[in-house]
């Protein structure tokens, strides 16, 4: 396993994670300014902060810095009340792709949406067996067009809190069941996204990051879960903070052969979005180094 | 499956659903009168209001009205950061098993704990396959102790965003995996409550259901998920103002044989809580017949 001790070179920032600081939206450049003063190598962005700044303008600050990115947030919300909404879905899918290829990302994360509408508080249906399999379909059409473009999608397994509005694919084991119907060779073209905040729950979870293996290990987002968690979506904890074994997991996937970046990904209105982002930053630093 | 519209005679009213009624807190005898005056034949009354009412008490007043517990609430949070609490734990839980047989429950159901501590917002430790360990292991020394008395042990896997704090028992398979290594023959006296809020996320609940079969389909816990969810703990649903296909799951179980009574659970600070028991049990009524 390797020494985050040290230094921080395998740590990468989801730009949401100082998406506002002291409460403020924070435009990209800003985030990505900071993040190469501290010598921060990774970055995942949002894809509604690349259109605010602008593709072509974030393609330029990424290649000028010599950044990577760990993964490309986001391409999935597959499930869709009519044929129209599915179609709409694929289109904007297959432009998320184009972005993170422009933005030479390392795979392109999927949150696969759960019963349509149901984001807005109208769930259209209770069917989540009928979501389950239109985001098999539509991970399949999409995996078309991104093998074609070299831009490996990583299906990410959100925690069974979002299942109704936000990802119906709940568990490492369902996201790798996918991933072994609709590519079995492991060629790499598809894989997993595993953010311990959302698995790390799992009994089965040891387990099945050693069946995903190192082909479908394609990013570790990593945050904490707070005792009590005060809001569903926005009260992630700074690694540390919480209860989550981080170390354990990173272990476990090492052990596979992952060697890619560790992804800090918080959401928190309550606390780290109130603070300076110099603030926010340094303390991912240093967590990094001390509880990852 | 049973035909419910036409009346309630399979309805129970987990009595934390009217625990307030315009926001006071209302004695366990009152919210019994309540049910019995409305032909409500079953409760399962927490152990926090059957103490407050004192047990002989309930207990004659569950005789003198004939009403059935469909199940008592509840033993479990074994786990323990040292032995006096692990030997704690076991005490208080051989206490519910008394109360269950005294109140004669149908079974005593088992919130089984999380990580030692993190209820009051400080583990004593982040190592979640422990408290596993100790869960299994506590629920092997209750069993002796409850099939003795003849009381059934009900497993209540929770949401997985329990996990640390009341339940490390986060999916129909982990709890069958226990009856499976504690009680091989299937006899009756360990099974599980499905409460259709914490596992209808759970691709595998249809494959479990079947599994579990009928010997280990102890109880039926309904309410709905809300779609936004606004508190973790306290912002359950009436059935039918959510995203669960509550008859779909009661038919998963009913082919498996379970003929007992949909216990109805809700936990709602903002809303029912702020009600008055008679409207919120009037709904319950109308609910159980058009949508569970």
């Amino acid at each position: 396993m390797r020494d985050f001790s040290g230094d921080h070179r395998w740590l990468s920032i989801n730009t949401a994670t100082v998406r506002k600081s002291r409460g403020t939206d924070l435009p990209l450049p800003d985030i990505i300014e900071a993040c190469v003063r501290r010598g921060i190598r990774a970055i995942s962005p949002w894809r509604d902060q690349v259109a605010a700044a602008g593709l072509a303008e974030v393609s330029k600050l990424v290649k000028t810095h010599g950044l990577e990115l760990s993964g490309y947030c986001r391409g999935g919300m597959f499930p869709a009340a009519d044929p129209a909404g599915l179609r709409a879905a694929d289109d904007d899918n297959r432009r998320a792709v184009d972005e993170a290829k422009e933005l030479n990302a390392a795979c392109l994360v999927l949150v696969v949406g759960g019963l349509p509408g149901a984001l807005a508080g109208k769930a259209a249906h209770k069917d989540i067996a009928l979501s389950r399999t239109q985001v098999h379909d539509g991970i399949a059409r999409l995996l078309e067009y991104a093998r074609a473009a070299g831009m490996p999608l990583a299906i990410e397994p959100l925690h069974p809190m979002y299942a109704a509005d936000r990802a119906c694919i709940n568990t490492m084991e369902q996201a790798l069941d996918v991933c072994d119907a609709l590519d079995p060779p492991r060629t790499g073209a598809l894989g997993v996204a595993v953010d311990v905040y959302h698995v790390w729950w799992d009994p089965k979870l040891q387990a099945q990051i050693a069946r995903a293996g190192r082909e479908r290990l394609l990013a570790l987002h990593v945050c904490d879960w707070l005792t009590p968690t005060t809001d569903l979506l926005n009260d992630r904890g700074m690694m540390g903070d919480g209860v989550i074994d981080i170390p354990r997991i990173r272990g476990w996937m090492e052990a596979q052969g992952f060697a890619g970046y560790s992804e800090v990904e918080i959401f928190s209105t309550g606390n780290w979005w109130l603070r300076d982002q110099g603030e926010v930053l340094d303390t991912c630093i240093q967590r990094h180094r001390t509880a990852v």
